[in-house]
């Protein structure tokens, strides 16, 4: 691992990182913050996945998490949306919505993008491997995960996929259903082929409707969105949710928009949330 | 006033706005954040003046500011660094220190700087004027000023020069005597000549020493800041206001550097400094 930066915030630090990843064969870079703390203490680790086009630093600039972080004890790591680098492979037409900056948190199966595009198990093993590996305060069985947009589909997947693994999970604005909007039915085709029995494990409503399960779920919404109703359709995930008993607190924030502005004003909400399910077991 | 962007956050809106400044002569591109109020509440106004190469964006972005601003009732103004657009001149080298983002908060009169480079008006009249027509909950009567290093000059001189009109004076890492380090020799020169006294004007210490007079400062200054020694300087600062009478509270903060990891790190300090001394004659 390779240290890009550290600057001291809130007390802590806040790192900017960069290692070879063996799942996505190529290198791949991210931040940590890590809280003021005492030698030998034991953090819990949250995971932030961010949205289309962004990369590690677009959370780390803009999110505002560190104050509480710091005040919370809560190590947040932030990593990048795909692979990237000279011969990955890229929307053929440069699109924003898929390839570069637009992982999804899938293993890609097509050609050519199974062969970097690994961001689930860069996510849920690569990573997670380094992160205890080379930060000794991370306690790396209190883990919780957030994200937004294309990340609240990665974090609501993973959370559901995981559900021993990850104590709390949330999201702002997240894709709950990618089989059902056409963001999803680009990037689902094109990194998994067109079998959607393939996409269902990739799909947080799907999931739901299979049987998978977590405690509660928190999800914080703009209702001037615009991506709201196209693509986003929170009401499946409500419907989802009702249906399987899992208790969904869905907060649709007025006047709200999907950009930094609204996940910064909400993110002090989710990391309280996802202190108190950390903690519980601590 | 034409609208860029507005955003909704932290209950209040997050404005960018362009206008066309009289005292530049360019067109000037600035940001507003209006926390959330009642109906025709008037609100005390903080100005934050940014720092070499900045423009409205980085505080914006990266300050931390709207959580406090929201809850204490604040309105934040952060203005551009410098004029800028066809015709602006630079420094011939491209250098970040001189010409676009460097306006030092100075009126220049050297050519071909004086023609558009009239920043110390353009915070001190222009945009006010235009903050006091546009915005009605502004409250003119109740303003205060802060910056960061070329901007914590900036607050520091204007805030020394207009003392009824500043209600409170902050800095992060300023530049605290321009006329005796190589940053303040290439500017103050550069924009207003070689003759030395007309610089003291544009100098926290020299003013300090030359009879202006505030209630009290408050600087925040890393320790591990790479620019402490030979461009900040705050113990110049620190020995001019103990001669003066004026309380400092100067806190170097360690581990801490220039970036707006410290920054906003302090900015809750600084805004809950401000309130108070805005509140005191609300």
């Amino acid at each position: 691992m390779e240290t890009v930066s550290t600057n001291r915030a809130f007390g802590g630090v806040q790192g900017v990182y960069k290692h070879a990843s063996a799942a996505c064969g190529t290198d791949m870079t991210f931040s940590v913050y890590v809280p003021p703390h005492e030698a030998g203490a034991k953090l819990p680790v949250v995971w932030y996945l961010s949205g289309l086009t962004c990369t590690h630093a677009n959370v780390t600039d803009k999110g505002e998490y560190r104050r509480l972080c710091a005040e919370l004890g809560l190590i947040f790591v932030a990593p990048d949306t795909s692979p990237r680098g000279e011969g990955v492979a890229d929307d053929p037409d440069g699109a924003y919505d898929f390839g570069l900056g637009a992982g999804f948190y899938v293993d890609a199966t097509q050609a050519p993008f199974a062969q970097h595009y690994r961001m689930l198990s860069y996510v849920t093993q690569d990573l997670p491997a380094l992160i205890a590996a080379e930060f000794p305060a991370a306690d790396m069985t209190r883990q919780s995960i957030m994200g937004h947009s294309m990340g609240g589909h990665g974090a609501l997947t993973i959370g559901l996929t995981f559900p021993d693994r990850y104590k709390a999970v949330s999201a702002f604005a997240p894709i709950v259903a990618p089989s059902q909007v056409p963001w999803g039915h680009k990037a689902l085709g094109g990194y998994l082929g067109e079998d959607r029995a393939v996409w269902r494990k990739h799909d947080a409503v799907a999931l739901i409707e299979d049987g998978a399960r977590v405690a509660d779920l928190l999800v914080d919404q703009g209702d001037a969105d615009n991506f709201l109703a196209e693509q986003l359709k929170p009401h499946l995930l409500e419907q989802a949710c009702a249906a399987a008993g899992i208790p969904l607190t869905l907060r649709l924030q007025p006047g709200y928009d999907h950009s930094y502005y609204c996940i910064s004003t909400f993110m002090g909400d989710h990391l309280r949330w996802h202190a108190e399910r950390l903690m519980r077991d601590g």
